[in-house]
């Protein structure tokens, strides 16, 4: 394709960043690849591995003369950035992010940014159990959707720009209010993920007998969430901390439900169950059917 | 191999049954197979998928002439399966079952049997979230766990004989007290089951535009706990019925963990998110290591 972009600037090469990086490479999306970021072993190893034609500890001289910045830190990190990156950017550099949770990152980026900058928050719904810049590969990103959530005063051609750049990578790019965005993502991601972790967190908590066999038995349901247990825990910590509201309302819900299957299993109503149970199974036909399985 | 039993009846043929089947004949394991299943359609769809010489609608005319009776049916089921096989049952017939609850299979079951008739109960760790005599294979236990749960009067032939089999479909087994295997299953499969048909029971329930998008999101964690929850319902209720004390104390703990989360969330605490997200992730390089994953 045309390239979409001179020089892009990805600030954190983990999964996320050097699988954009993988993917920005084997489109043709930009001319060439400069990596930012704090871990100079990363930077390092995405120079080995042919990612980028330079990595920098100091993201300032990262986003120097780039067209495009990605964000690709967790979360915490985004105030920070933002203030150092702000000063260097080039004039109408388009800068754009991929974290979880968007009223926050709006809320720590723009205005930090110079007004000439161009800010359009982004959220590839993709990912795997796994970190660091060895961990990427160019097709993540691959028939999975990404939202991006512009506001009313977003550029229109820097939005347009952006959702090329994943279209190109093969995503299915939809745009929405990023309030919305955080309540469909606590429920759909940030709730499976949480408790996801508090039953292997639960598990871990065992006597040491059953522990080992919890592993060996793990094929009977609980292997699939070690999975999602196993994601990144810096990531997660921030998505939790940023997404606080839309999680506490879902878990709140969650809660109740869950109280009402206990109930049902201590006085043994069996119906109950089967009502639910029969219910569910209905969903996952919808998923299949909308080919998201 | 040579021949562990002349011939096998099989109770229910649904996916456990028919994936039974399957691997009976592949791996020359007796000499036939007569399925016994209410459903008068299951037995003539076995019967036209080959898997046995005849499907009866009549348990009892199932087990006529059978070394070995496998039940496959809901637990709910066994308490007057047992009662109407047993005078049926030819001398010494081996009697086992797949249940996923041990102790309550054994009360059900063993009570209603004649003397001669030498019973082992089994649970092999392995499933699918289809149901039906089209929805086995004779490989769903090969690589998997079989745990068998003898008394003190087990007889040991019968119990070598059931073990051959489970061998022989490549399965490893194990052989372990039924109240800790209740236990155990409690938090490997029983939670993470109810969980799961919580989770996607509370996404059911959100107003009608948020479950399309629920549905369309969902590859970011949602996805992996619809398919635990698209589990066979009846196959589910009775699981939860069965090993209610069990599930009651895993879900107890769970709670108290979740709530310990939700506490560290709203006050925004997150080094105890990082702690427990980064003890979670060991877990899962464990599974891996046990080649369970």
């Amino acid at each position: 394709m045309a390239e979409l972009f001179g020089r892009v600037a990805i600030i954190g090469i983990g999964l996320i960043g050097s699988s954009i990086a993988r993917a920005l490479k084997e489109n043709d999306v930009c001319r060439e690849i400069v990596v930012g970021d704090i871990n100079a072993a990363h930077g390092r190893r995405a120079e080995e591995l042919g990612l980028c034609v330079a990595a920098h500890t100091d993201v300032a001289k990262a986003v120097d003369a780039a067209d495009l910045v990605i964000l690709c830190t967790p979360m915490s990190t985004y105030e920070s950035i933002a203030e150092r990156i702000a000063p260097a950017l080039k004039q109408r550099a388009v800068v754009t992010d991929v974290g979880s949770v968007k009223q926050a990152a709006i809320k720590a980026v723009k205005p930090r940014l110079p007004s000439h900058a161009r800010w359009i928050a982004g959220h590839p719904v993709a990912g795997t159990e796994n970190s660091g810049p060895d961990a990427g590969f160019a097709t993540l990103f691959k028939g999975r959707w990404c939202i991006v959530t512009p506001e009313s005063d977003t550029d229109a051609d820097a939005q347009a720009q952006v959702q090329a750049m994943w279209t190109a990578f093969g995503s299915n790019v939809v745009s929405m209010d990023a309030e919305h965005h955080d309540l469909v993502l606590a429920i759909t991601s940030h709730l499976p993920h949480l408790i996801a972790y508090t039953i292997v967190g639960t598990a871990t908590d065992l006597e040491m007998t059953l522990q080992s066999e919890v592993i060996k038995f793990s094929a009977g349901g609980f292997r699939d969430f070690t999975r999602i247990a196993a994601s990144d825990p810096i990531m997660w910590r921030d998505v939790f901390l940023n997404n606080r509201e839309a999680v506490l309302e879902m878990l709140q819900r969650f809660t109740e439900d869950l109280s009402h299957l206990q109930r049902a299993i201590r006085w043994g109503e069996g119906h109950k169950l089967e009502e639910l149970f029969t219910r569910t199974r209905s969903i996952r036909r919808s998923i299949i059917e909308a080919k998201q399985a």
